[in-house]
């Protein structure tokens, strides 16, 4: 993205900006970004999308054109608009790393900065912790599933939009997917890429056989695309070529992408073994999830691979999280609101998560300067607008540490079935006690 | 966007591609891009995306560091890498306008151009539609369930990424959606914006009458946000407030965003009835979509307008669709495929929209050469690469088309409840012979 993203945000967030500079209320506020409920059918979370926050914060300024739009409204005053003429974000930012599973009411990031910053950065911020934290999340049920077989992201064609398309091909692979069909998520953000070829080359031929033969000639170790008219008849021609073609015959797997896909796989396993094929694998896809690939694995489908698209990159079971930017603090004191079924943690916090034998088993959300058993998720990524050494982490990094703590759940947490009981999340009897002394000090009128 | 998106494409394309040029298969290839079947959710489709499509393909270029990484991924000859240094778009573009209610099977656009140029295109073409087409189709529904009263997108914090939130702010407002909080999207698309306030702001100030009064003073007709601590308190506090400023006090709205909507409208409007401030409109947000609106409207909740959010943003009962863009026609001869489910129309197509008394009743689609009553309504929006000027409308007048079009349909066809019998639409005799001729004609082997 190379726009100038400063424009991104609610119209609110600049009207109470200029409300609060009009007041002169500069003092440091809190906000806590945070998920009220987990979707019903997610465990857990993968947080995602830190980076993309952070690029953002680093270079986020409002370019002549945007103050222009801004004057074209008629709502800010010059003097507000000069101030934003030269605003910098000039916050500290904690969070817990990219990769790290979380639960309901466990601050993914803190920002602390004067409340006029941190008012404007709430829609971005959300926005892209949101979308990345619900596609990594989806991604590792998906290659939870696969157990084992790489999983291919397919999605890019249905997914909502190009930067969805370019952060979820990240996200999934920080969420344990191998590789993506997605060529500029490779270029920007060094995903692997993998394809095989379409329906559409197929057709464009006078007949599958020759359009297999020419693929294989500039493509040896190839994936065939075997459906487009008949599966097996698909197969068939591709022992066929095996034959004829001889040593120059290298392709490396067979795709089924239609039918039947545990029936097809036996069938096209038997034939490609029967044929002294066993090295040719069998990759499948089309309309592909979770649960479809949990049944074909229990069944011991001869499957070597999956390429998952629409359900993966839409999260079409869960697309949203109730995901929420609170006001916690601020001039030094701890802030809520009162609204039915939407309480807030005040102040800034820290998640201790305590392990047995190197598995983590109890969460405890407590005030920032509690010390507590359980190893410390938040830290400090950024201060004073700039980037510390903890927010620039590689990709491969991230990835392994999604890997590693992921492993460290409860296998029921872990399952893409609802797990009961659910990850026990306590909060501190300090933070509780802080919670309620604030509760009965807000001044309604 | 301003990437250069030319390697927004699945990687397969552009081994496809390569494979092509290698074979100097440089012949047209027709490709139609349309939905298999609507989500059970949805009685028609909104098409919409067509100018990002346009706008995409009449600047489509390979820049020197897209061609840098393509060589990095060691599977393209330097003669197909030079091929694309000066790759342009060269085709023709079918099309219908953008705000047309469309259905399943019916072309949405069609691609003439050299296989090679329609396939590398495939993936942005279908994820700009995809998305754009999703949103605009779920804003539609919530626009009916208002039944007049104004629809303001609050989406952007949760929508799937920037680009999915800046085309939702056009695609929503093409649906009938009043405005969006976008401020990004009103400076790149011209979308109106607008805004209240957020608990944030209440809780900052040391109680909500000091935050109602600094915010009145600075935008007296602002819209009060009542429910930070409790709606009737907040709304006694915006009362008592009318009183003190006196005339002051020209508050538009108070905003309801949590608890019972129907009961605390009913409240709120007493309250400030009863306190002579009729001119005083109730605002409603909080979780809402069509179902939760049609309840509300029903039942007589005296709301004046609505925030729609997550819902609307995600289009989170039906997210994606099951589109597709597939070769119909290459060297002058219909293709289609065989695999199960997934049936295509060979070669370029028309669709006939059938009225009675100004209200249309029924479509057929038909080969494009055929004459048949009704109006068609694919018309050519690119040749050779250049826009027409069909291809170029306005944002209003889109707007206004959708509305009229949604309009022309039967009542059960635009309700939001699932319509008993759906929309009609056949396949031309002519049409279904060549599909029968063609699929009897196809060379398995």
């Amino acid at each position: 993205m190379t726009h100038n993203l400063a424009l991104f945000t609610d119209l609110y967030e600049l009207t109470m900006a200029q409300a609060y500079f009009d007041e002169g209320m500069t003092d440091d506020a809190t906000f806590s970004l945070f998920v009220r409920r987990l979707p019903s059918q997610r465990n857990f979370l993968l947080a995602c999308g830190l980076d993309s926050v952070l690029d953002y914060l680093e270079n986020l300024h409002f370019a002549e054109d945007d103050l222009t739009y801004l004057v074209s409204l008629g709502k800010f005053s010059d003097h507000f608009l000069n101030h934003l003429q030269s605003f910098r974000f000039s916050g500290t930012v904690y969070a817990v790393p990219e990769g790290t599973p979380i639960f309901a009411n466990e601050p993914i990031l803190e920002i602390v900065a004067p409340v006029l910053e941190a008012q404007i950065i709430e829609t971005f911020v959300m926005n892209q912790i949101h979308v990345q934290t619900v596609l990594s999340s989806k991604a590792q049920r998906v290659v939870m599933a696969a157990n084992g077989r790489p999983v291919i992201d397919f999605g890019p064609r249905r997914m909502h939009g190009i930067d969805a398309a370019l952060k979820a091909a990240r996200a999934f692979y920080i969420g344990g997917v191998a590789a993506t069909s997605n060529v500029l998520a490779g270029k920007l953000h060094q995903v692997p890429v993998a394809g095989t070829m379409a329906h559409s080359y197929i057709q464009a031929h006078d007949n599958e056989k020759e359009a297999f033969r020419s693929f294989i000639q500039l493509y040896p170790g190839t994936v065939l695309l075997v459906d487009t008219y008949d599966t097996l008849q698909g197969v068939r021609t591709v022992i066929e070529l095996a034959t004829t073609m001889g040593k120059q015959f290298n392709v490396s797997a067979v795709r089924l992408d239609s039918g039947d896909l545990l029936d097809l796989s036996r069938k096209v396993r038997g034939l490609l073994d029967q044929a002294g094929l066993g090295r040719v694998g069998i990759f499948a896809s089309g309309g592909l999830n979770e649960e479809k690939i949990t049944a074909l694995v229990s069944a011991g489908a001869p499957i070597d691979g999956f390429g998952v698209g629409t359900s993966m990159g839409v999260s079409k079971d869960a697309p949203d999280l109730d995901i929420a930017y609170k006001l916690c603090e601020y001039a030094g004191r701890g802030r809520l609101k009162l609204s039915p079924g939407k309480p807030i943690l005040p102040g800034r916090k820290q998640i201790f998560r305590m392990s047995e034998n190197e598995n983590d088993i109890r969460d405890v959300v407590a005030q920032a300067d509690e010390q507590l058993p359980g190893r410390p998720l938040l830290e400090a990524v950024m201060r004073n607008g700039e980037r510390l050494a903890a927010g620039r982490v590689e990709l491969e990094a991230a990835r392994a540490y999604a890997g590693r703590q992921t492993a460290r759940l409860p296998d029921r947490i872990r399952a893409i079935t609802p797990a009961e009981p659910p990850y026990p999340v306590e909060v501190s009897p300090e933070l509780s006690r802080h919670q309620k002394e604030i509760k009965d000090r807000v001044q309604v009128v």
